[in-house]
């Protein structure tokens, strides 16, 4: 029997539908795997391909926008938002509309073209996470910015344009409808509950161990509840915090260390999968101190989404969570 | 200068990005041309292929499932809802699920696997509308459905797995989140203005002009003025209506013209692209009459959605809609 089942904090009905179970090996995966590394803009050298660095981290004290470096974070060179200009907020008869302003950065990961995520080292993948947190750090200081978006999009098929291990970052003068949505749905709970809503799934789930994938001292990733694509897993930190970069530091190493996991056995189990990975972080300017709680999700592109999808909001997975834990814990990395 | 606009209905936000302007041949089209029909089971002949059918145009008197139909709906054959089975909705620990109750439908909308909409005859096109009608209506009978999904996958990158052409339907016994905000949006504009929202887009688009792809006595096609897709394009009745299933005849009749003229115009300016075609009409126990107007949506895929999109329902659109309509004015049918 198909299951509907909804999401307990944006209250986003899911179908799961068994009629059509899903094992790994019945996806049409586009396998990812780094190769060509000619012409790379993101490779060491190749530093005058791109827009002056933002941020760089270099153990050897080498000079900015050359080679040395271990992570580098520049301006996109074709950006959809920009820091220069005034806000012009205006009416376009019954329309609004504003000046796209805000940032739009990418964090190269690594200097090595033929590393990602999952094969870079555990300390190799915590300075990528503190580099996004001194982007985030230093861009909150422009008061004209409401929200930070972090994503990375890997292989071509999640739309990716270039090979090289590289996040995005966003900075928007506006809290975007999606995490509004979240926002509100854990602030209700938190106002009849006095208690976050993550939290209360992470105990639950802990409790349940059915769709839990893997923990550690600092960071659970499982398998969401209501999912809307095949092996979705989010990684939520134990500790209630509502901004990523406030958290401690042992926070970052030990995400470090579980996202290698996570993606090591979406890597085994999927065949090198595309995927998009989205941190979701309260916004600059919200109170939602209490009631939100940040948190990494991770979504495998093995199905591609179609005319229902975008036109409902509403997705139909045709893998359950508790099979796509069973997948994914056998195998370990 | 990049520009944020806002969806009057629904409020969303998106970016038109212009410093990565896009004409239709920069973008990476995988055309869309139907060719094999071997062992294709929607083609005539192969109706045991299909569940029975529940719904045929025959104008040749033939019997029901067998050859000679113009039009023939069926049940999908792996459904992602079903009819038979109670309710059940429970609560799993602090989690909501219910049964999948409801219909999952497949409209073949004719009989010749190399026909697309775009190159069928108005006539045929009318024969698919009034299909997607019959159904609304005999569905609209279960007391358990709320809302009725129809839309139609063209080509393997919009999500088609078959590729004779097809359209599809869901009955849900929910109004999905997407729909709602568009009807709580509706509602909003209606309560402080009296008007429906949908008329005011139409009244103003007319009166400006740039954004009308064509008109017809009962249909306007127009690019909408924060669409999430390059080449977006709405086709809107002149007459306010909140269903789609009570239209009067001649809309179905301006309708099929519209639809053909569109799709041929796109299909100039894009080389045959893949896309998504969504009916947008109101809940059946929805009391939405005076404020929503039931429309078709038009979303090519002509490039990828990625992380962005999915972490925050936040769009860049690489194609202002006053260059999309000025593209697709130029392709006349």
């Amino acid at each position: 029997m198909p299951e509907l089942r909804r999401d307990p904090v944006t209250g986003r009905w899911v179908i799961i539908s068994t009629e059509r179970n899903k094992r790994p090996s019945d996806f049409h995966v586009t396998h990812v795997r780094p190769i060509a590394r000619e012409h790379c803009p993101f490779c060491p050298g190749h530093e005058a391909m791109t827009p002056p660095e933002v941020l760089a981290y270099r153990s050897n004290g080498a000079a900015p926008n050359g080679p040395g470096w271990d992570v580098r974070v520049v301006p996109n060179k074709f950006p959809a938002l920009k820091v220069e200009g005034g806000f012009d907020r205006e009416a376009d008869g019954m329309f609004d509309r504003m000046n796209g302003i805000g940032a739009h950065e990418v964090i190269i990961e690594t200097a090595d073209h033929a590393k990602t995520l999952a094969t870079m080292t555990e300390g190799e993948i915590e300075r990528v996470l503190l580099a996004y947190r001194d982007r985030i750090r230093d861009l909150k200081q422009d008061g004209r910015l409401r929200h930070i978006l972090v994503f990375k999009n890997h292989g071509a098929a999640a739309g990716a344009t270039l090979e090289h291990g590289h996040s995005q970052l966003i900075a928007l003068p506006l809290v975007p409808d999606f995490v509004r949505e979240e926002l509100d749905g854990a602030r209700r709970h938190f106002a009849e509950k006095e208690r976050c809503v993550f939290c209360d799934i992470v105990r639950q789930e802990l409790g349940a161990g059915r769709r839990i994938v893997q923990e550690n001292a600092d960071i659970v990733a499982l398998s969401p509840y209501a999912p809307r694509f095949p092996f979705e897993t989010w990684l939520l930190p134990r500790r209630h915090g509502a901004r990523f970069e406030d958290a401690p530091a042992h926070e970052y190493e030990s995400l470090a260390r579980m996202l290698k996991a996570v993606l090591t056995r979406l890597d085994r189990a999927l065949e090198f999968p595309p995927f998009n990975l989205v941190l979701h972080t309260a916004p600059f300017t919200d109170e939602a101190v209490e009631s939100y709680h940040w948190h990494i999700e991770i979504l495998p592109k093995v199905a591609r989404s179609a005319g229902f999808e975008w036109g409902t909001g509403f997705f139909i997975n045709p893998t359950s969570p508790e099979e796509a834990t069973q997948v994914l814990r056998a195998f370990s990395p």
